[in-house]
């Protein structure tokens, strides 16, 4: 029986993450669930069904709330921020899943690498900000960090049993997002109904805005570096509109190593969970013959500048992606509530970054208070874009 | 120093490896040398050049030929078929590449299985018709079978650090040859010519003629059942007509890892040659942008039945798929002769099928029988269609 604690338990990739564990019943057992604490009724659900030992929710009245619902005996039940950290520390686990959203899960990761524990990680962002603290962190502790990404566990995949010195680069696969053919002067018409339609992949809404504007594949640039300890310019973006190659690796010889299969989130999120062993996945298979054609081109960062600025802030290192994230995130939120146009998000991002001289990162507290500040500033941009004071 | 001895080196795999050992002359040397002795002048230029402690050639008066050409010190000198099997187990080599073309292959490539040399694999004949004898030698004597085929060599990368156990099924993929988009009624007015004009690799005579009849594909699924011990009905075939895609393997998860690479034997000649490292190779790289994109397509057993003969035979298994690859040798020796026209290449093999009641397979010498009566039948089939007596 695998231990698992889930990070994020209520989001597209946890909830999958139990969906499968209910597929295998003798491999799994649940210890941990966490979540912001948004649903309160769906976390009361997945407790009775997988009866956890302890459930943790960032939201102190949601975990009051959860409280009322469940009856004895409950799992033990903590809540904010270092209920989260307590969760990951303190539970017993195999493999903790790292599925929150943003920045919000870098304490309880981190928690979770410290107590030595085996990470399956969804939650890019953590990595995008913290990248060398975290994975100093895991080589010090012995930990595997599994991703859990669709594009980060095929270059995992092709990378398995072949040297790592002879990797030549990595390439990342793009869907191109929904905008992909459109022309330049409609991007600014986008409304957030046009932005939230992925051609190919049903993810959550951050992720899926972070798809419309690359900057999902910006972000995966700098996981991959941290991930499989490559040069900034060994990682590339392809952009590959159907979905069905997850990323390639590129190794010296000119051998070029894929891993494809069906827009299923399942596979990767299973891999990451039974690694190195495989499981039938309940996923439909690929047939390639039924795809028939699979395309390749070059990625436009004319208008998508925010591949170019998460490039920019991966060469700078140290806070830049610090910065590169917290500004993302706070300008995504505001395209989601509708206070910020989809052309005003990398506008965002570029003037947060210009406004912050990068330093070496130093670690997780320097971290937090990069992006703690970072965030007040982009709102405060935020503000003014939405009063018109920035065009 | 990686000590090296080539069965076939006059060949187009052959003279393709000499060509990679010149590039890395630290990595390599040259102690055997075999080839069937067509080409004295080649031979005596590969032997000033790359100074092999000894040659063997199939033809006795190659080798008289050759004597007057080399001066003194000249390389030890053998000849026939005991010549090739002499040189195989006696010239002390850490790999031996076997690169002959069909059957005369066989005897040579099981010596140096059993001197216990590590074996880089580019005759799938020998595979094809003495499969059982020769994988359960390689793993009596603990010798590595290295695929040189691209496809082999694909799903051998593919295979590389994953779990066996994991396989779902392996895909071989197909260029589809020059007559992939005929219509049947033009296939009886198809030309040496027509045949010859292989859309995107260029090989010898034998093999360009097998991709053209798919028989090649047929081949490279017996050779691959084999080397992956796998069942026949986990081997497919995928046509793919950009020849990109060197072959896949399809995992129980539904993940598929495929090698990816331009058409260059180099790579996967490089890649058996240094397994398990990698050498940057002098050879194009991959560009997918450039590419475009990549088709799939079923293939098509009515118009190509070499296909289906192949797996026919390999269902049958024992001495069945000696004598489909013996009566494919003679048929397709004698369409490059212009005695036999290409739809009656199938038709051949068809009835030396038919006429041969399959028994299992005890030995190498059983199996070099049931080749040379194979050969006596199949020549009388052509002779017969060359009569008009078969239509």
């Amino acid at each position: 029986m695998k231990r698992l604690t889930i990070l994020g338990a209520t989001g597209s990739i946890g909830l999958r993450a139990l969906e499968l564990v209910s597929t295998f019943p003798d491999e799994f057992t649940v210890t941990g669930l966490a979540a912001r604490g948004s649903n309160v009724e769906l976390i009361a659900d997945l407790c009775r069904k997988y009866a956890p030992e302890a459930v943790a929710l960032l939201d102190p009245a949601a975990r009051d709330r959860l409280a009322r619902l469940l009856p004895a005996p409950a799992p033990a039940l903590l809540a904010g921020p270092e209920g989260l950290v307590a969760l990951a520390r303190d539970v017993e686990a195999d493999v903790v899943l790292s599925a929150l959203v943003g920045g919000a899960g870098l304490l309880p990761t981190m928690a979770a690498i410290q107590a030595g524990r085996t990470l399956a990680l969804a939650n890019k962002e953590t990595l995008v900000m913290a990248g060398s603290v975290m994975t100093a962190a895991a080589r010090a502790r012995g930990v595997a960090l599994l991703p859990v990404d669709s594009e980060h566990s095929a270059v995992f995949q092709c990378l398995v049993g072949h040297n790592r010195g002879d990797v030549h680069r990595i390439l990342l696969t793009a869907s191109g997002g929904p905008f992909r053919e459109w022309p330049r002067e409609k991007f600014s018409a986008i409304t957030l109904e046009d932005a939230l339609r992925h051609p190919t992949w049903k993810m959550g809404a951050k992720i899926t805005i972070d798809s419309a504007t690359l900057m999902n594949k910006g972000l995966e640039i700098i996981e991959a570096r941290w991930l499989f300890d490559v040069r900034p310019d060994q990682v590339q973006v392809i952009v590959h509109p159907q979905s069905i190659v997850h990323s390639m690796v590129e190794y010296v010889d000119g051998a070029v190593l894929a891993q494809l299969g069906v827009a299923d989130m399942g596979i990767p999120i299973l891999y990451a969970l039974t690694y190195p062993e495989r499981r039938p996945t309940p996923a439909a298979r690929l047939d390639l013959t039924r795809v028939g054609t699979l395309a390749f081109f070059e990625p436009d960062v004319e208008r998508f500048p925010c591949l170019a600025l998460a490039r920019a802030a991966l060469e700078q290192g140290g806070t830049a992606p610090v910065v590169l994230n917290a500004a993302n995130e706070v300008a995504v939120a505001a395209f989601l509530d509708r206070r910020l146009r989809f052309v005003q998000i990398p506008d965002v991002i570029a003037r947060a970054l210009d406004a912050h001289p990068a330093r070496a990162l130093a670690s997780i507290e320097e971290c937090v208070a990069v992006d703690g500040e970072t965030r007040r500033r982009a709102g405060e941009l935020v503000a003014r874009h939405a009063g018109g004071a920035l065009s």
